[in-house]
This record gives C-alpha cells, sequence and structure tokens, in this order.
C-alpha cells in the first residue's frame, strides 16, 4: 500500500481521496474499470477457488467440533460458476446508465440564475459482511458505480477467499484510480476503531445477522442502513380466493424461511373464523407450524403466540384474527418491523386503502412477501434492504449509495441586487431531461 | 389534551397516531388544513402580538440585566406585517403540488407484476428550535404538508409566543385530525427525554446555533438533519474580472455575515498576489477584516489566519493564495464544512470542473454563497441546511420530510413460479407520470 500508517483512519482517508479520483474519471472509463473487475474475476476464477478450498476445509474442520453452523458452509462456498454469475453481473452494472450527475431538479432562480440538483457519490462507505465471499465483489462493483471509497470487514471464515478477491479488485482498480480506494480489514479490533469516524465514513452498512446489525447500530454514529428485523405481515381479507391465498401464504413463509423477506404472521379476517375457511386453510398448508393467537389457539388446537415481533426464521407462522382491514394495520404499525406487508384481497378498494396507509418500506397487493428484494425490483445488485425511514428505504442498490449536490450558475449574482430591485425571484422549473 | 399521560413518549406517539390520520386524509382536506391554520393566525394575530409583548418585556430585561444578547431582541419580536406574511408563504405550501404519493420509479417486472416507488410521509419530527417564534407555524406547516407528525421545542424566551402561536394551530387542526399531531414542549428535561426516543422519532431538527446543533448530535441515536458550521469558500480563479470579484465578495461576506451560508475564505490564484491584483482587492473592500495566511500576511500587513476551519460570524475573512483549481479544491475538501463554495472565473472548463468535483452541498460559478437557501432555491420554506450526506442536502424543504414506499400489485405471483419457469422476470419500465 502506498500509505505506510496502515491505521483506520488513514485507510478511510485513502479510500475518500480514491473516491475523489475515481469521481474525476469520464463515465466510461468508470465503466471500463468496472468492466475490468469482472474481467479480473473470471481470469483469476482458479486463485479464487483454491483460496476458497482452504477456508472451506478450516470451516468443514470447525462445523465438525460444532463450533460453526453447517448452514454457514453452504454459503461460504464458492465455484467457477458462481464466479461466472458474478461477473456478468458487475458487467451489467458497467453497462448500466452512468448514476453520477443525474439531473434531479432544474430551475431558473431568475435573471439568468440557474440550479440544478444532480446526483453525486455518497463519498466512503463501511460494509461489514458475514460468511459469504461472493457478497465481496458485489458491494465493491455498486460502491465504484456509485463513485464511493469503500472499507470491507469480511468474516473470519471467509478470509483467504476475500483477501485473494480483494487483491485482484485492487489490481484492476490500479491503472486509473489507487488501489487504496477499496480497502479490506479482517479483525474485530480493526472494526471497533472504523466504527468510531463518523467523520470519515458517510454510512455503515452491516450485511448479517439481526444481531450483527443491533451491534453496530449500538456502538457507532455513523448513520447505520440496513434492518434489525423482517417480521412481515400477510393480511388475508374477506373477499379472497382460498386458493391464491394458499398459495401466497405458502411462497411468503415457505420459499425461504430464514430470508428477512419471509412473513412472520397471518392476519386473518374474522369472518374465515366463523365459517370455516380458516380451518380449511390450515389444513390446505400442512408445512406451516401455526401458533394462534389465545383467543383461538384453544379451538384450532395450536400452541399459542408467544411475542407478535417475532422473526422466527423457520416454517413457524403466527396467526391472529381481525376485525377488518382497521385493526390488521394498526396490529402491523404495532408489532411490524416496517419491512414489507401483504393484502390478499379480491377487493381492489380494501386493497388500494391498505397499499395508501401501510407504513412499510413495500406493501404488495396479491403477490408474495418474497418480491422485497433489490434483484427482484430490477434495481441490479442489492446493498440490503432498508427498514429506516431516512435516506434508503427497502431493497437499496445504487440509488441508495448517492447524494445530492445543488449547482448554481450565475453571471456575477448576488443577493444585495436582489434587495436592491436589480432583479427579483421568478422561480421557473426547466427541463430536467437536460444535462 | 385527550392522552391524560403526558410523558415525551406518549407525545411523540400521539403525534405518530395524528400523523396517520393526516395521511388517510385526502389531497384537498390536508391543503384546507393548512390554509385554515395561515387564517387562524391573521385572525388570532391581536392575541400572538400581545403574548409576544410579554416575552419582549421579559426579554428586555434579561438585556438590561446583560443575560441575553441583544441581537436575539429582534429575532423574538413579531408584528402583525410579520403574521400576514408567514401567513402568506403557509398559504403557498397549502397550494403546492401533493407532495405525498408522487411516483418516483414505475416498473412491470415481468408477467403483470407492477411495482411503484412513491413518496410517503417521513412519521414524526422533531425540532428543536431557538428564539424566533416564527419558525414555529412555518415548520408545523411544513412537516403537516408531507404528511408528519411533530413535537417542537421552542426557545425559554418565546415561551409565551409559542403557547399561543401552538394553541392557535392545534384548534385549526381539531376538524380533521388530533390537535396531539403537533406538541410543543417547554424543557431542558423534555428534551433529554425526547432525544432517546430513536424508536419513536424518525428525524431530529435543530435549527440554531452551531453550540445546539453539536450538543444535539452528541445526545441521540435519531438521525440529526442539520449543520453545525457554515464554512464556506470563494476560490477566485487566475482569469476573473476584478469588479465582479469584488461585488461578489462583498455580497457574500458581508450581506449577512452571522448567517451560515457567508463566506469565512477566500482561495486566490497566486497570479493576483503576484501581478498586485490581490492589494488592488484588498483596497476594494475595506469593509472586510482580512486574515491572511502566514506565507503572506507580512507582505499585505495583515493579521494571521489562526484556523482555517473557522466560521467568524462576523466581517472577518481569511485569504490565502493557491497555485490553482487543484489545490483550492483541496483545500476546501481538507478545511471546508460541506456547505457552499464558490468559484469566480471566466473560464468556463475551470467553472464546469469546480462544479464536478468539489464534494459540498451547494458549488456555485459567479455567484454569491448566499443564495445558498431553499427560499432563494425556490423549494418554499425551509426547515434547515443539511451538510451531512446522508437523506438530504443543502436546504432542505417538503421533499427532505418526506421517505419513499414500494408498492406492488399482483394477481397471485409468487417466487416459486418464477422458479418453476411458469414466467420470468423481465423488468420494463413504465411511465412515472401516471398516477
Amino acid at each position: 500500500m502506498a500509505n505506510s500508517d496502515n491505521s483506520p483512519r488513514s485507510l478511510a482517508q485513502a479510500a475518500r481521496a480514491g473516491a475523489r479520483k475515481l469521481t474525476s474519471l469520464s463515465s466510461n472509463q468508470r465503466s471500463e474499470l468496472i468492466a475490468r473487475i469482472a474481467d479480473a474475476l473470471v481470469e483469476h476464477g482458479k486463485a479464487i477457488c483454491e483460496a476458497n478450498a482452504r477456508d472451506m476445509e478450516v470451516a468443514r474442520e470447525a462445523t465438525s467440533r460444532g463450533e460453526l453452523a453447517p448452514e454457514l458452509l453452504k454459503r461460504l462456498s464458492i465455484d467457477e460458476a458462481r464466479i461466472a454469475s458474478l461477473a456478468d453481473g458487475i458487467r451489467s452494472l458497467a453497462t448500466m446508465d452512468e448514476p453520477i450527475g443525474k439531473t434531479l431538479a432544474h430551475r431558473e432562480l431568475g435573471d439568468g440564475l440557474e440550479l440544478r440538483q444532480v446526483t453525486s457519490p455518497l463519498g466512503v462507505l463501511l460494509v461489514i459482511f458475514e460468511s459469504r465471499p461472493d457478497a465481496l465483489p458485489q458491494i465493491a462493483a455498486l460502491a465504484l458505480r456509485a463513485g464511493n471509497g469503500l472499507i470491507l470487514k469480511g468474516g473470519r471464515e471467509a478470509r483467504h477467499s476475500n483477501e485473494v478477491i480483494h487483491r485482484i479488485i485492487q489490481e484492476a482498480l490500479k491503472p486509473d484510480i489507487p488501489a487504496e480506494t477499496i480497502g479490506l480489514v479482517h479483525t474485530r479490533e480493526d472494526i471497533a476503531e472504523l466504527l468510531k469516524l463518523d467523520d470519515v465514513f458517510d454510512l455503515v452498512i452491516p450485511r448479517g445477522s439481526n444481531a450483527l446489525v443491533r451491534h453496530i447500530q449500538s456502538n457507532t454514529r455513523i448513520p447505520v442502513l440496513g434492518h434489525a428485523d423482517g417480521v412481515c405481515h400477510i393480511y388475508l381479507d374477506a373477499d379472497a380466493e382460498f386458493d391464491l391465498a394458499v398459495k401466497l401464504i405458502a411462497d411468503s413463509k415457505l420459499d425461504y424461511p430464514a430470508a428477512c423477506n419471509a412473513a412472520e404472521t397471518l392476519l386473518v379476517h374474522e369472518s374465515w373464523f366463523a365459517d370455516g375457511r380458516l380451518q380449511r386453510l390450515l389444513g390446505a398448508l400442512p408445512g406451516i407450524q401455526w401458533r394462534a393467537s389465545s383467543d383461538i389457539a384453544g379451538t384450532l388446537q395450536l400452541p399459542e403466540v408467544e411475542d407478535f415481533h417475532m422473526e422466527y426464521g423457520d416454517a413457524q407462522l403466527a396467526l391472529t384474527t381481525v376485525k377488518g382491514i382497521d385493526e390488521a394495520i394498526d396490529h402491523i404499525h404495532a408489532h411490524g418491523s416496517g419491512h414489507t406487508e401483504v393484502i390478499i384481497t379480491n377487493n381492489d378498494a380494501d386493497a388500494e386503502d391498505f397499499l395508501q396507509r401501510v407504513d412499510s418500506a413495500s406493501v404488495f397487493h396479491n403477490a408474495s412477501t418474497r418480491f422485497a428484494d433489490g434483484y427482484r425490483y430490477g434495481l441490479g445488485a442489492e446493498v440490503g434492504i432498508s427498514t429506516s425511514r431516512i435516506h434508503a428505504r427497502g431493497p437499496v442498490g445504487v440509488q441508495g449509495l448517492l447524494t445530492t449536490r445543488w449547482l448554481l450558475r450565475g453571471a456575477g449574482h448576488t443577493v444585495g441586487d436582489v434587495k436592491s430591485g436589480d432583479w427579483r425571484f421568478a422561480w421557473k422549473d426547466l427541463d430536467s431531461a437536460t444535462s
């Protein structure tokens, strides 16, 4: 590295200096730089797989000693087919429309004084991810596409894989910008120091368990993008098709129960309980482990729900009846995490009411909760899903890694001239599309 | 008040419940509600002025005892003319285009599954302002326009004025939404409690001194919108008109030196020093109290700059020479606060280079720093100016008090059907303008 001082602060400052160099490149040069990363990953695929094999060997031993959960093994693994598909994703980021410098507002303030609000890089990101080494090149490409510097902290289990991938990316940057634009640290001590640097980092993105996200949120003043919980709800309205309900509930709960966008609670209109449709519904969904609110648990012979703010992460699904859409929405606002909520109904007025009033990042009508995902939304790759209302909300792609700047072009305009009546403000919106 | 429990938490929760009621109103109802506040302020203008007279009396006594700065007296004062102009501002907010529910993105994901990203209220705001009672109705109207709940903390000096204005606003809300949608607290103890409620408040906006902003930033986990410093720079390029430079520097420094958008540092291309233009420039700006960097202070017979990151807030202006645009930009990034920077030049290439590369909220060419203001930008009223890169940057109007939600409309779409090949993702952008 060019900087002899390897302190967390100088790492972060080097990333910011590199990002400013990146921003001064032409749009074409930035695209080529990102495409070069994709090519380099494929070219050095064998080296990545070899490093990954070393991580897998250590991890298998840890698993056999019971020190590592077996699910993590699968997430840790990477092969040449996965590298090829990663490279494809990065190439599509390389060829997307330039996200930097897009005009969001364009206005004459009066007397030829012209204002534009344009998209700009956010600055320097700190991304903390757990065992998946394939997250590293995705995050790096997203950060670069938005003109940002980046410090990554990978999981210990993926250390060899991460180091090789990081070195490949740094080599690919070098012809145009400093390698230090993307830094990598490994230890918990490093991350503790980095989290103190709220004057250098603009955003921290923890990608991993709820515990990781909560730990980061409680230990930094840097703004945190992410979600600690995904307590997603389905409201089954009075007038809804039985088969459609079965299909959507099954997909929302069982397609991938550990995902943050899996459903955790089913709110059913009381008419389903009264006319027996609910009992048939339970029968049609044998793969789900139901838990019911105390008022109906006895009748339905189900275990009781202990806490409605619960991300089960498995086949369990909480169930309660509601009098109607108002009670459903109140329940969601009281117990939800603001992630993703679904209404199943044939009643379009109810659907629109639900879509307008539910205060969550994603709100769906007759679609599975599982669509709440950056790739599925067509954002390209995603850095995470935010349940915060500030900055970016829901699945976050390149847009969430940008900020804006206000550019004003005058010819000697002063506020004094306005005060003395030489000219007056006469705001006029101009075409935003021209750049 | 309806809630018997007057704890900070229940105040904040009542504001959120009120905001949800506000969001469920029609756009017309929200506009009428805001217009009703304007009318009520004018109607009760006499009561406001009487309360203000009591505040002014107490403040004058405090001033004569040396306990209150005399400048604060002017800010505290409010008369019927000011109320009429406040009401006009609020009426223009009432008639602006509906900001809630605007489609920002509209996309078919495939197979008739349709996604929209729409603007939505942020939630509940906590706004802490110092002595100006006229800030109260402005902030309240902005918060309501964006569909938000609001807790206000006013300055002790304006207590009587604030209480009367607050009561008038609450009465105007009552026909449509709970009065508690907008709450008011007075004591430091209240604010300390409110700052702990990061699970209830979505954003805190301190409006006041740098010390206030820093205090809030260090004492809450709620995201803070604002700026602690306004260290604004002017870079005077080699090729710039002498008279234009004099005019822009005078306006930027002297129009209102205490403002955050006043200039604090002049970076001059070294050719101005070499050919004597700089000495003439100093002569042409006698109202400015110059301070120079140590290398030129002796020659220019000026006191030295002690710290380049300094918001003087008076007629002092720091001065140094730079070799060119690169050094000017480096100086700004090293010592600035990211608020507003200006280049004065006749060289269009230099101007564009400066506008593209300077990483500040506002970047101007041949215009006074003093234009960095929500009203002047045509945003209507402003809640503040943000130097953060997250969420809103620069002058913040209604847009900065909004978030987005993702609405997805399907017909039983599941991720399982994609996996089984029933249909595939085929993202297609649709017209954003249709709602």
